[in-house]
């Protein structure tokens, strides 16, 4: 799905810096015919590192995104033998598997944006440790899989069993993006690397401040005078992968954690909604713990 | 020095809640004649205190301030044996000490807001444990103080006759707000003590995140968004004292260490000119490690 | 339906500024029993009106609302023969129509926040002048009425028409709010007038810039670096009504008018959601064309 | 003065958008041996006009600033005879003239940047219509100039005398900008074109809403709920110039009009500073009424 109408290939490539990187791809996406109407470059002063991003509209070139391919591949091999690089193509829908327990508030802003043609993706499936949300996502017409999960208490094995089967539903859509949408369980690491660069949190807290359970609870009882929310990559380190997009909101002393809660809510949704958009867009790049977002 | 030339007095009550107390408080202040022209109340679910601050010209009372405290006394005791009160008079000047460094960008926001009469209050004198800024402080017709410390190697009885030094130079004023602007120095318990309440510190980060030093450098490890400023009480608890005020602003995968520090300037100077502000006009309120801001 | 599972009195009281008024409105509810949770004040230095908002739990006095409202009553036109004050009940919910077209964001945030038990208060009907979006709203089992209007070239009596079915769908209910949410119709004197201080408007741009149709590519002409959205009470006055919320989201150059609309749409349902929010607490007193906000 | 150590070559260059102009770019500079450490673009598709912002290392190439514009204008020529492009070599100091009246928070602002070798330019001297001033800008050991002007019932050959002698003043330095620093004179047409490009004015209303006189008052009476400042390039027409950056803050029912001023301060400053430094630093390039901000 095009939203603009219009099909597109984005080029994002990294390696360590040098002279001429940008005249090198220019150079052949100018004689491929490609009409760059986007372009983002960003050297990181401290590792030495070059990123950019690319679009150009599918037309403007004489052949299709695997022909673009198997041409820019030894153009990036010779730029560097370290270079990461991907061409996608607008034309092919991303896929997208929202994971939810029984907070509705950013799932119902990915249906809102999904039906009015606003996220530039599918919603494939929705999976929930609960069943509470599935009358939501059946009103959508989307299917929802209700996987229980064993209390706190339970033997490893039963949750690793109740992972299992969660990921055997959202590994069936190979999906560009796995979508963490106040979902209340600890991914095992196993899944975090099965899912890396993927899966997608939103965490009700401006990280590092307040990792962990019940955020609200503790900016409460440290009386800060903003509250905020983070969308990051999922690690196996708990709320510490790369953030994608983070922002806040103003609260005062009148405010309870009921307040708290209620208004983080609406910068859960936005941050969620923003980050899973530049991801599905390709203007994420991630090097160690950080991203570059090609906005 | 009163900005809109009306000179008012300003109360501040708590004590646990219990019906009648703003009825008791404004029938009090309603028989003396005062005019209440700003009136905050706040009630803490959590701890069951009530809080208040009321304004009142001082022109609608037919007595001088002395007058109103030992009216007030016998009110606020009846109320509660816990009260806390205190009625201040916003034609006595309140009285500033800054501490400083060699960052200038702090203490010249504040010089630049008293300089155009917008500070309530008077800074009576700068201390710096370098000499970098005391041109800077001459210029304004203020004094500065230069108060050698030693380097981090030095005896601990070196660093406390260093801060006693400090400690005469700022008690002599009896300030109402000892400002910490960018001050390089851990400020011994005993001074935290001393200067409960008073002293106010800008830190240059989103408290709880990025407590110590550099937290620049921590931040742009971390990989956030949005970089910000805390200002604070001082407490014996390193970066964690009450929270008067914070902010943030955005930064982005290009922003160097020193693009934060330099975007960062702006966020500290003005989160401390308004917790300053706040902190002078009698609008914070301290319970625990929280404080309400009647703003 | 109250949120918090407890039942609320909330008094609104305007009137021309005395001293005394807050003793004697505190006084009369501390003799009632009634405990203060709430309150807020404002003095009008312009116009020299005081207003008022206070909160006590329904079980704190031993009375119901009606009966409250009569013991008030005295009390009020003793302070003033001016006054304006009403009494609500938590108790009984207040009732929103939602008037549509075919833009279905802000909509779809109302039912969220609706749905999942946020909305102080419940949708009873949707009418739109189109029917695209009759899916959403039955969806939340709600009740959707599709009204067809004239082109812009029909006779003005067939707009009347149609205006005259709306205005019957929405008098049925006798609401609390009617909101337009993106109705792409301008609303008759008569009917401004007829719901005056209980319609409500989100325009698409930062008032009182870009007044009127298309305020996304007016702002793109003029090339601001901010777009905004503002929630106002309806008038005949065109996007002239009192103001109750306005925010904004920044923009840059790289963004075309599409991305204005795409962007500004999460501003418009934030600020329509918080607007009407604070209406439907009694939180908003309006005088002239100007609003109080009493958060 | 170069304010990390480094001496770079900012080229910025526009034309009609065609395919190969970033190959075309890219590889001249990389023939030069040019290593490009900051590249921005942007294709207005409006105009279908195509922009960029590149900046290498002055010792990245073996010649002066004079020889790299010699050797690109054949190039630049070649992709558009409508092409406009500069170079500027950030070893030349910028300098700038700045405009007052009596408020001086804007001039505090600057002059703190400049003495703390923030602000990427020098003040050459700063020119008051008022003496008020010049006392804080001696301080600063800089140059302050008064030129008296005549009251508004004056013959318009008084006022135009007045500005000739501004003129004169600001015109000996040949300024890379002339800023209007809460200048409270309106600029001639014939100075708005002789200093087009260079003249940057900061209005302290969100433009284009309360064009003109008292903005802060026009805002109060329409009861917005944020006010704002806007920095601009000055043309003929009144607050209408080309828009470089622009803030706002937030402001309650309570905020009179002196707060309003107060508050607006604070934006009015920073907006002031970010759009003069973007300015300076070659950031900001202008196409009819509109701004490309490459940050």
């Amino acid at each position: 799905m095009d939203l603009n109408g219009e099909r597109r290939y984005v080029i994002t490539f990294s390696c360590p810096d040098r002279t001429g990187i940008v005249a090198t791809i220019s150079s052949f996406l100018a004689e491929a015919g490609g009409w760059i109407t986007e372009a983002a470059y960003h050297t990181d002063s401290y590792t030495g590192w070059f990123f950019t991003r690319q679009v150009i509209p599918a037309d403007s070139v004489a052949f299709e995104a695997d022909e673009l391919r198997a041409r820019f591949a030894p153009v990036a091999e010779a730029l560097s033998d370290q270079a990461e690089w991907q061409v996608t193509d607008t034309g092919e829908t991303k896929r997208v598997v929202v994971l939810v327990t029984k907070e509705g508030h950013c799932l119902h802003e990915l249906l809102g944006r999904a039906s009015s043609g606003e996220l530039p993706g599918q919603i494939v499936g929705v999976i929930g440790n609960n069943d509470a949300l599935r009358g939501m996502v059946e009103a959508h017409g989307l299917p929802f899989s209700h996987v229980p999960f064993p209390g706190p208490a339970a033997a490893p094995d039963d949750r690793a069993a109740a992972f299992d089967e969660v990921a055997a539903l959202v590994d069936k859509h190979q999906p560009h993006a796995v979508v963490l949408a106040r979902f209340m369980q600890i991914v095992p690491a196993r899944l975090c690397e099965a899912w890396a660069g993927r899966a997608i949190n939103i965490h009700h807290s401006f990280l590092p401040s307040f990792v962990g359970a019940r955020p609200y609870h503790q900016a409460h009882a440290r009386g800060v005078k903003l509250i905020g929310a983070t969308c990051h990559y999922v690690t196996a380190d708990l709320d510490a992968g790369p953030i994608i997009e983070q922002d806040v909101i103003r609260i005062d002393h009148g405010d309870t954690i009921n307040d708290m809660v209620r208004l983080g809510r609406d910068v859960e949704k936005l941050v969620l909604a923003r980050g899973l958009r530049w991801h599905l867009e390709d203007r994420v790049l991630v090097q160690g713990n950080k991203t570059m977002v090609f906005r």
